[in-house]
């Protein structure tokens, strides 16, 4: 038997239950879990904060496993990974979460925007354990057919992956629609796992400078530590002292682009005034509804030029990024450093207090 | 000597006022005006509602003249027009209203971001009476040394080009920055003139439909006689009928660009929700400082993935090509259907009051 | 039974074959056919001119019909239209001929280049008619489970989708490539169904000019109807002549974007002499094997800043948006009156010889 | 009296010639120079394989002095540096060696490629030394009114920003097309400066790999050292052996973006070949005429569905951003390794002569 994580409804105390071994049909792969993440999406969901989400869930959407069996090939072949290679038990792989995507409808063929495809589920959020092991937070995850499957290298280490968690494809999405131009200079709003990830990358596009504005100090030591040249803590700064603190830096002129990953709604019209005229303004944080936000349409919008680009999602190709310049860069930033606890199935209840409190900047769940 | 329409301040009546005529220094360009364009920002200047304006000013922003003189050649050789081809005595042109654009500053060569150039002056709007015959309400208009000069085609009357009038390089403006595919549907908000431009433009774009939200039924029958496949009206329907209406037409989704051209700060949020999924927004009519608005950054943005573009003025480019596309599809948009009143100078006062109480379409200054 | 010609190799006499009437599976749709085109393609097919051909085939990859029959339901519901709407026996509609792009391969997924995944086959082309009814040239098309369906809107006459043919997606792919602006100078290179497409979608992106070069003069008589300003016949004229006569209407520059669409590989560098300094350079015909071109690099290229962009194939949205455009724009521009001839079934093989020998601009199977 | 370096004609030997002080007129800065680079142009000047070269001539495009004298202020004000700050004597600069850039020409205004201006001059190659110190090989360096001025920032040592020399903001424009995406695997053709430049650029660009063909051998060592993933040594490779090489490190696809710095025509077929499906491939390295080459334009630019860009000339946000990420990133990258040689203007023609041959890898000459 199988044990794993199980939220049965918002609220409810998490619990451990069993499952049988499932046998992989055609085309799907069955992984033994090395550790799953623990994020800000799990305690929302604990919240009940989301729609659409059929409880009981497995939660667990950012997982690493070790292949522990592939089902038969079908038509199409044995399962494979991104790159078209065949996939081998024992291999140390992740996935994507986003599962279903149709590839069919208008979002998909004409809108070429697969993030709003209908159709997507994700695992650990809005599949239902009802149907299997499908999240990670158990001791073996079902991939089933068509799961996009990513192996990764021997030069990434798999907690490290797991340190940056969604934060990382999440942000590599934002930061690559912010179209940084080399020795700009980027303000991150948001010092979680987000942006966190987002002051890494900007680094990666050749960023000037990068300032991260947030809190609480844990975080903007590790942003310092992952190399922002200047932090601001909401904590103590006003937006008046932080806008003066962002065009002190630039000239007069503001940021060139700045990334929002914060879910807090007042942030986004700090964001627009952070940012300088004919920026870009990426806003990726806003993921649960948090109320409404007001500005000033003439003086915030127009009048700048200013461009305000909405980001929701990943899909294949952020992880498959996210797991290539990870692997490639990994020695210039520490990311196992971020791991301040790992926790047993049994202890899952507490790594989600944990994470809710912001007791901890990761938390992974290692079965 | 010449007589030139001047605006003293906010609120005071016009005057016709005597100047002398000037002799072209080396560069510039002596014009007899034909017609000039009175426009909704000569009402706010009159209104008092934009700042930095050296009241006394000429006002006409777009205008037309046929060229009375041409100043000694400079260092850089004889006055020319924005092709390169030397200017003529006798020729028909418009000119580029925005002066100074420095081409020397960060926003000029660094961010190529030359609308936001702080030493940009606008004939009409920002150069003073004091100074000559800087603004198109007048006899004759002095282009000084460095003023773009564009010839108009003979195919292009120049009633019509005044017709459009600087409602047209706005809308050019932002209808690129709406970057509309083929088959699109665009949603126009506002049937003024950079709406009713905006709604021609999306049509020569290869825009699927083309729906106008807006009014008084003038401009909508206006909107409806240069293409527009449906609009609707502001003073007979609500937002909820709106948004019902644009889905409608769209299977559900929303519509794929949409562009404001409004100055009503709460048409922006309804901008948002009348836009899909994914789609784009392109904010140019909040032109003025008119307050707030309130919306809500997860729902009207994040999980829209929605792109938002404020626009703001207009470059060279945007009236070269202004030029090129009137004079092409000349045939197909009868302009000059939109001139409701000639107006002698004398008369600019009435010209006013008559666009500031929208009872006319378009009105021109012929002195 | 029902008849369908039937391609069984390369030089050999086209055949009328009889097939039994397919009961659709489910997801799949069986259209009665009503006309279906001949292109230049169907030439190179018969010519041997195309690599892994399956022949048999039976000919026809764009083609009109009305739904006949429809499968039963699958997991994901009725079978439904490109919008999402279910589709209905008795709709007139066209499909995407492109089937099976795999939604989950490298290209598909990261590369986000659907046009160049491995697993699509394309009916009429690459799948054979051992397998059944997969090409237009039939009295019933069999669409699989998954092809892509657009009903085709009733201001659309189905004769005049057809008579533009495979070549509007074709050149409404290469058109968006080309990123034409407002008032640009399109020089069109190529007067076939590609070119003729791609020449009047330029002017539904507000082109300032266009220029076609090519022949016959048939053909450069249509290019003129459907509204080139000019035409250059390379039967009359030489490269330098040619050269010589877009600077000329162009203030000596050059195009600022010119669509390729001749299948000549000398084309392609004169083609990049014709576009001017920081122009735009779209080539699409160079749809088989022809043979080397040669130019400098230096001269054609690096010192110009051109941006040169290879365009292969169509994707859904590029089907949709054709439906869309034509309908809108249907007035504008008479199709059919490119249809020189339609040729039943049995005239089949005249009907290819005639395209072959451009003896008509477009032909039509109509069984 | 001041020394400075003459090239009076191609092949004749650089003279050291003496020139009075001049008095910096209003607008002007008189700069001391520190240094100045060596570079590929000038071994092509000495040759006489540029045209519109006005010799006699000073060389030096690229160089680092400090403020000497400023003139006064003129109706703009005093001299500022790009970002509009005042500059002030004492202080370390470069400037944007292109000037004259009218901002007026077609080009300027509509066409927004400002580095087609056919007014530009550049200092150091065509600006004549009977006007003045107008290279950077001499003592002192006279900056003409308008001469864009950039600082540079404490933390950038001014010989490591010349190591770099203008290959920086030529490889900068050209990796900045080039549109890498994270975890791109990028080949860099050339191991020059400009091939260097961008092999690390790549990197700040956040490519999963880099792999740059060239040589000789100690370039290639310096890749290494700069962090390139593999090296492809064309003097001991075939170009099948390159492609497969290419292939083997991607999956069988190719690379993603391709960056051409050579300076050989044949390199340029080579290189899109290199590219895979729908990849980009920038040509900078073509600055001469040095003969034409052969491609396949259905196989190589077609079918391939290949992006091709041309790339010309810096402007000055090119300069502005290579100062930016020089001085973010200088403890990552060692460009002071580079320099092989410091030569004293007396040593001019050795330096020459050492560059030509590829004795080294970057000379300065340092007055």
């Amino acid at each position: 038997m199988i044990s794993a994580v199980v939220m049965t409804g918002p609220g409810a105390p998490l619990e451990v239950r069993a499952f049988e071994r499932p046998e992989p049909e055609p085309g799907a792969v069955l992984l033994e879990t090395l550790g799953s993440e623990v994020c800000g999406t799990d305690a929302h969901l604990w919240k009940g904060q989301l729609a659409g989400v059929p409880y009981p869930i497995i939660p667990g959407h950012v997982s690493v496993g070790r292949i522990a069996a592939l089902g038969p090939a079908t038509a199409s072949g044995v399962p494979k990974d991104v790159s078209g290679a065949p996939l081998e038990v024992g291999q140390v792989v992740t996935f994507l979460d986003v599962y279903g995507t149709c590839g069919r409808c208008w979002y998909c063929t004409v809108g070429h925007a697969t993030t709003r495809c209908p159709s997507r589920k994700v695992y650990g959020i809005t599949l239902s354990a009802d149907e299997g092991l499908l999240g990670g937070w158990a001791e073996y995850i079902y991939l089933r057919p068509g799961v996009h499957v990513i192996p990764l290298p021997a030069e990434l280490d798999w907690r490290a992956f797991l340190a940056a968690g969604c934060g990382m494809p999440t942000a590599l999405h934002a930061v690559t629609l912010g179209e940084i131009a080399f020795g700009d200079t980027v303000v991150v709003q948001g010092a979680g796992p987000v942006g966190l990830s987002a002051a890494v990358l900007a680094q990666l596009r050749g960023a000037g400078s990068v300032i991260v504005v947030g809190g609480p100090e844990v975080r903007l030591d590790a942003a310092t530590r992952f190399g922002a040249d200047a932090v601001l803590d909401i904590a103590t700064t006003t937006p008046e002292e932080r806008l003066a603190a962002v065009r002190e830096a630039t000239g007069g002129r503001g940021a060139d682009v700045t990334i929002e990953a914060t879910g807090v709604p007042a942030a986004v019209p700090e964001g627009m005034r952070l940012t300088r005229d004919a920026g870009r303004y990426v806003v990726v944080g806003q993921y649960t509804d948090a109320g409404t936000a007001t500005f000033n349409p003439h003086l915030d919008l127009n009048q700048k030029h200013l461009e305000v680009r909405g980001c929701w999602g990943s899909d294949v190709g952020h992880v498959y990024r996210s797991v290539r310049v990870m692997a490639r860069y990994a020695r210039q930033f520490s990311w196992t450093d971020l791991i301040s606890g790992e926790y047993a199935l049994a202890e899952a209840q507490k790594a989600l207090e944990d994470v809710a409190a912001q007791r901890v900047v990761k938390a992974l769940v290692v079965p």
